[in-house]
């Protein structure tokens, strides 16, 4: 099953070629700002609910025809995955792996949707496109044995961890507004099967930048769901970027990224540079530098 | 004003030596995961909600007879000041400052109150208390300039930024569970004035750690809460740790760790490492290492 989210705040699957809104059938409406689906992951769900005779005769639309937004707009926590393939770890000036670096934090505002053109921050600094397998956590996760880990996973989206390639801390360098295009939808475990059974292409307009399989990656979801729930409390809605193969480039004003993954879909956004400065005038320094 | 929170999600405003509870009176429950203070900032609120008159025949305790919990439980987004004090930077292996590392992220999974041990997650890992001013954001601020700065801060609140010394990131490092001790209250800006006018010391047991002017901040809280907003937009109930200065220090089982700021109050929790396992041993490497 496939859930997005489009227009104000409505829930709906995705059956076919068409989406079908399930907000009023699933009773999540009014939502704060976390969205429809996050609502879904934090209450008792059964799949029962959304039977097809229970979405017969609900409104639906071409799925073209949608204004799809982030299915999960404000996550808790976006954690992502340094150095998790080899061929990337040999494009990047420094050997380390995801084996001593562990997982960083993104934050939750960086959040967008297939509406939104990602945004350059820096007219002189670097900023790539990586592109990646988002887990989507459906269950509280705690000190998880990475043979059990599978089973707290709700699903699987699209992701681009945008990255300006400077001295700041990941967090930092990964978490500007607009840096953390997810979507188009959340596509449920049981339909993706296993996560490293997957090809993930990215394209910067039409040239193909990463073109690779997940089983390469150093931590498989299973153990980036165990070790990340080692260090801190997984919670519903809740997603994990589980890191970029080889292939990173830079990213510049009127580009186009897609991202496609095997069985979980293809997220596409606009680039833009509108409101970039030097990284010499970047505010809050207050005439330090 | 103070607000602190206690119990079963009360919030509490702190009356001299007294604690009311004023939960029904802003009609604040029943709250989520994320408390009644939070649920408060992201309300319209008026100050003369919180008259006396209107305070009078409520419920009170003596402070010290409740058990305060986190202030404000899950925030959105912690936000930390790597090297943000000269003489932390001299302690450190590296003389990088904030300046040229911006900003890292803490998972909100982290907080706890001054009702919750420290849990050390390694035995053969050095970990360490780092005593800080903690920022409470009030209003939604992107691209806030230095001199309106200080307009977007509800208040300030106590913070310790518990520190794994490893070759993990910033925010593997310092977001296990109960690594963002908080509290016990959150002092609003009026009754704390200027937050470079503070003195902040840190104690591990009997031993003063740390000791240091507020006004020793490379980045000020003004130039903090600019250079943040200016990477991401902040939501009311984002935290900003400001760093912390010298004399951070490795902590044991059995510890107290108190930190206490002028004006804004005295935090402190114990430590344990029950639970704790050998580095080595640490969960999802799954035999990779």
């Amino acid at each position: 099953m496939r859930f997005g989210v489009f227009g104000d705040d409505r829930l709906a699957v995705v059956a076919g070629a068409d989406a079908v809104d399930v907000t009023d059938l699933l009773e999540l409406g009014p939502v704060g700002p976390q969205g429809p689906l996050q609502r879904l992951l934090e209450r008792p769900y059964e799949p029962g609910e959304l039977a097809p005779e229970r979405l017969a005769g609900l409104r639906r639309w071409p799925i073209a025809d949608l204004d799809w937004r982030a299915p999960l707009p404000r996550p808790g926590k976006i954690i992502g995955a340094p150095a998790n393939y080899v061929e990337h770890v040999d494009e990047m000036p420094d050997a380390h792996t995801i084996l001593d670096w562990g997982v960083f934090l993104k934050a939750g505002s960086s959040v967008t949707g297939p509406d939104t053109d990602v945004r350059l921050p820096y007219l002189d600094k670097r900023t790539d496109q990586e592109g990646e397998l988002g887990v989507v956590i459906g269950r509280t996760a705690r000190d998880v044995p990475i043979d059990d880990a599978l089973g707290y996973v709700f699903g699987y989206t699209c992701v681009l961890d945008i990255t300006v390639r400077s001295t700041e801390d990941r967090s930092t360098r990964k978490s500007f507004d607009t840096f953390t295009p997810l979507g188009p939808w959340v596509t449920t475990a049981d339909e993706v099967g296993d996560p490293a059974d997957l090809q993930l292409r990215c394209w910067v307009n039409d040239e193909l930048r990463q073109d690779a399989a997940t089983k390469k990656m150093i931590f498989g979801v299973p153990e980036l769901v165990a070790y990340a729930s080692s260090v801190m409390t997984l919670w519903p809605g809740d997603v994990i970027a589980t890191g970029t193969p080889a292939g990173v480039g830079p990213l510049r004003h009127g580009d186009t990224v897609a991202v496609e993954i095997d069985r979980v879909g293809r997220l596409q956004v606009g680039v833009s540079s509108v409101g970039a400065v030097a990284y010499a005038d970047r505010p809050g320094h207050g005439g330090k530098r």
